[in-house]
């Protein structure tokens, strides 16, 4: 029975403080570069100006898969990376519009069910190539001058891969008066300056979010080790902050402490890494035993993605979302087929154990991460931006194999 | 340089008379299946009529894509097949009005563009269940009346695994005076009675079909060797005709006769087997070589499968299609990368010789299809249809283990 | 209960004539080179007269796995082989001193059990180099004169990639008045001037050739399939042979025509393509179904895959091999393991479905074999022996990429 | 060249502290298994006196491959193991027996090249079935007796999984005078009650062991970890010892913290792990740069493996071993072949990036260990040998799923 909520009308802190589960959505990035109008690469957002309808539509489906919040599709559309790479964009498109855009369509849509719509910022080209605290500040408030005018539900604060600068855009959102998340795209081992996931999350807090976790780089196992130990770092810390995981829909148990894109797949080789709906389930099973409520995805995740989020975690929440009028629990409407066979696939145990095969006996299981070979030297160069430019990386590089 | 054709204005068969290249769409109960709007298992196209906006944004992805036809949303549209399997399916809903809405849907993004229009009709659970010839025509013919109505280009009778039924097909279709192109789910073992590939395509032809060819149930590798089987058939019999190919995108080398339904994958665990861009790049150009000229998807294809067909034979076509404003040809868009090793898989040859890896080090690379226990015996009943309900189906397969 | 048979005192014919089943021995040259005592490349025999004791404790490994025949230890122990590679050999030893020892080797071995001796000849650099018949039967007689001085049981002609020079070798042989057994290195695409399986066997036994069948460059389900196509041969002519399968003990599924030897890992990268004995279990009885009654191996086969093949066909035959003394049924020895879980392993059922894992998930299932990218033309240049000299093989391939 | 050292006449400290490179042999148990003389299960090494020739064999083989070391066949020769499971040797054999003729073989053997011999003794299922010290020391006291009697050179104590029994072994074996090596069959996590390999390395040290190291139970990788990790134990401690390594032949990414056994493909199932000589050749050179210099194998180690170590270190060591008379370095002997391609195999690179194939496309890479689901409590149960007798085990395990 398809059931469909209406009691959600509370704001993200009163859902989670209440114990609710929030089901975040999917990424926007790498659906609407397949579906051909984001560019691999730049991953730039001006699909909101040029192309609304094939946004909008995104939006539905993730909202009719049973996502609680939309996020504004405003990844990278800080105004020194849409500049930098805007030079493939038809007619010039103002950084402005872009995020106005973003915020009208994710209302719209939010506004035909009951999610919520959160603005987002994520890591600036400034920060990587100088180390101005306010320049970097001033490209978060650019962007949090939409949200404050198009009058966001909650803000998110995500892709961080140094807490630094994490930390300096929840300051900047904390100022806006309304409730920050905050996620980085780190592993295990850490953000690229090496503070632990713990550390990380404890300044996260303290700088005033009130939920943190990770998001992208990292399949969905790797992801919620890495929250397991924020939880860990928290805990020690006395403080306490709601738990968010959005991962990769992707299996890179073979990744580096960089995450997916050092793997020799990224990103025009993923597919065979793909992860089934019923990952997701294990996926969102584990994070719920975890302590995490706030459950969503990043790359990779597509609608029916966010769907088995919300089956598997329909016991707790009492209802089905409304996707799953075209969706049978755990396979069951194969029940019906011609051929006993398929029929047999009608049930949990099966899909459960299922080890899918990849229809490719001349590929491997894993990869080694390219960029092994740089030495450590180079890398912390990189980290440290003071290889700003073209020129400078590649001298840099052509000293030494990799 | 995106160079959007305007030349395109003439029927199916003018355009491979000249020797033009026509691309095909890609699969759509996959794709609004992930996107939340179709149900695996009945794969019904209702749609058309819940949800119009779903399909008319994929319908423009693939027309973005490079599509030269849309195929009206039709796919199992029979009356017998919507009754049977319609139970899940909220209010109830006309056939009449699920394929009307989809030739209204396709028509009206078809006009943003260039494309045409086609009709199609499937195989029916008619007859499967029974051998009446005109019970079978008049299903047929009820779906063609709609595709007269609202005039469609042309016709396309597909996924077929009895080129009995197919012929039967394309003479219904034929009654309309427009080209018929026809396409059958089978491999290079021939048909569920045992006719091989080269007999199909011959009575096929014989009875109407402009254009011939294989979609769905097999990788496209698989499908390429069908058509080539197909080939040599129609030249041995003297025959000419247009060759066609809308294969799986996924990789399915271990699959039996009877195609990717019978993988234990089928059809939620099939993820490690989608196909890549480049994959789909060297489908294009084998295909172009073997002389077919109407290359497509079927299921698993996405819009930046489609993609692939145009950029790969955009040195043939002169052109690119719209979609490829936002993709770089082989990867060059990740020029501009920061880490240097990224920056490295900016060119063809790192594509084209890439094995991606699962990142599944517990899963095989191929799996034996099920029902391989099933006697040949058994087999044969079910493929004769002797074997129609339930309990007939169940009191056969108790009699052996498989 | 270890029952050794004490009733083989019969000659081949008269065992596999009273229906018996005769086990073959395992591959000389590649286990003698895992020991140290054979080079890869050349793997020729001089081990016979350098380390005796080496050669003898292999053939009594395999006389105690349950070996019917031992075969002498003569392979590529003709002159011309000898003399070509023999500069690697430390002293001169001669071609027929090698042969001696080889033939007073298996004998005193023999002589321990109650196995039968064969004398072996193979394919000889003379046929590759030139054609004419009578040189290359001198070379056969040769090594004929030796074993009619040490009064072999019974002969073989093995390892011919050639049906042409397999024939003249089994007439060579047949001057004897001994038995001849006669098997091929070819697949299912049959000898490498294209004449298939089937009519190889014809030849072979219209040649005088009382045993027919297969050994090296495969793995057993393929070499299977080739024995398969000789009987369908043999009995389309209404001709009457004893079938034999000495395949590799490698799994080969991705080899082109010319077998093992074009895969990449050839010859010092095959051990992630090593059988299990519970593979060669599998392997004895689908021999024995098929009506094949001379089973052994090639390459790769250790004593202890001999012995899977004697306890897999203990109950037709009676009796166990006597290293079955130090080896449980199926695995029922690990039934007082203090593990559970180990335990839960002594049963048939445990290894019968066991996928064993690789181990390398960096590396892939298949290979593509090399030589691939060769034209046809070079191809059959090479088998047409035309291309004799290094310097004209270098011309030949320096035209062309591979 | 090959040019066979005689300058070893020295005793094994001596030769360690000169800063010389010891190379061990190989694994008994398994290679005798395949020979068909030792029972996977009890791996017991009657046949010492059963079959002394195929004993004296293999010592042979690792002689000529390079070994300074020849190891007693002593292996889990305690007269309590023998007993325990000695039913299955056909007349009773008595434990010195045994081990005398282990030690009249090894040294029989040694003697024809410049080895030293080392007497043996490891676990003992005393230990796990009691915690009583001066009864387990008995059991290896009896041991020594017979290796003091056959005077051989020096004394290891090998294959521990508890540090405590391990420390008890070197304690008795110090009673000889003689040096003593002692190696455990633990990973990086330490031994089976969580002593880490730093202070397991430390306590043998202390308890009087000159060489420390590990054997068996992981791959070489793993292996050569868990001496890291002593090697930075003893550093700590400012102690100084030689290190040893002797890990297992085959891939083992997948083990958990008890190693292989706990594999599903243990024993029998294990082929597609075993490594290559490339991955014993980079296992030397690794094992070398860590500062190892007591290098060898265990369990699945074959001559050729041996003769891979000595093949790497041979500009270290400035010779050959006599066994590289009949191979090639990295191919070479390949330069002949006739076919180009593998012609082309004649080179360090193709081997040394060779990604070897499985020809197992049904299989996967990694397996899960058995036992996971056993609770910890009744691991540690195990580890704590309150659950000596089989019906115990039985009733523990029942009471829960694994």
């Amino acid at each position: 029975i398809v059931n469909l909520s209406s009691c959600f009308l509370q704001g993200i802190l009163e859902r989670l403080d209440a114990g609710e589960i929030v089901i975040g959505d999917g990424g926007f990035v790498f659906a609407l570069e397949k579906r051909g109008y984001v560019k691999a690469g730049p991953w730039t957002p001006e699909a909101t100006v040029e192309h609304p309808e094939a946004v909008r539509q995104l939006h539905r489906e993730f909202l009719r898969a049973g996502s609680n919040v939309l996020q504004t599709f405003t990844f990278y559309a800080s105004e020194d990376k849409l500049e930098n790479r805007g030079n493939y964009v038809a007619e010039k498109i103002s950084c402005q519009k872009v995020n106005e855009a973003a915020c009208d369509i994710a209302r719209e849509v939010a506004n035909e069910g009951d999610a919520l719509v959160a603005g987002g910022v994520s890591q600036t080209p400034s920060y990587l190539s100088c180390k101005d605290k306010s320049e970097v500040k001033a490209a978060f408030r650019k962007q949090l001058d939409v949200f404050m005018k198009k009058n966001v539900d909650f803000l998110i604060a995500e892709y961080f891969e140094h807490v630094e600068e994490a930390v300096w855009a929840v300051e900047v959102l904390k100022e806006s008066g309304k409730p920050v998340a905050a996620t980085m795209c780190i592993g295990p081992e850490g953000d690229m300056h090496g503070v632990p996931p713990g550390q990380c999350a404890v300044q996260l807090v303290k700088a005033g979010a009130s939920i943190v976790g990770v998001n992208c780089h990292f399949d969905p196992d790797t992801s919620l080790e890495t929250v397991r130990l924020m939880k860990e770092g928290l805990q020690a810390a006395k403080l306490k902050a709601h738990l968010m995981s959005q991962p990769l829909a992707f299996h890179t148990p073979d990744c580096g402490k960089q995450g997916f894109i050092d793997l020799p797949e990224f990103p025009f080789g993923l597919e065979p890494r793909i992860v089934t709906r019923w990952d997701i389930q294990k996926y969102a099973r584990k994070a719920y035993d975890l302590g995490i409520r706030y459950i969503g995805g990043c790359c990779g995740f597509e609608p029916y993605h966010v769907r088995a989020i919300a089956e598997e975690l329909a016991p707790e929440r009492g209802f089905l979302p409304e996707a799953s009028e075209k969706h049978g629990s755990w396979g069951d409407n194969l029940s019906m087929h011609t051929k006993p066979w398929v029929r047999a696939r009608a049930r949990k145990e099966y899909w459960e154990n299922l080890k899918p095969a990849s229809g490719r006996p001349y590929c491997p299981s894993m990869s080694k991460p390219d960029g092994w070979g740089v030495t450590k030297g180079a890398r912390e160069l990189m980290q440290q931006k003071e290889a700003t430019t073209e020129q400078q990386l590649k001298e840099l590089f052509q000293k030494q194999k990799f």
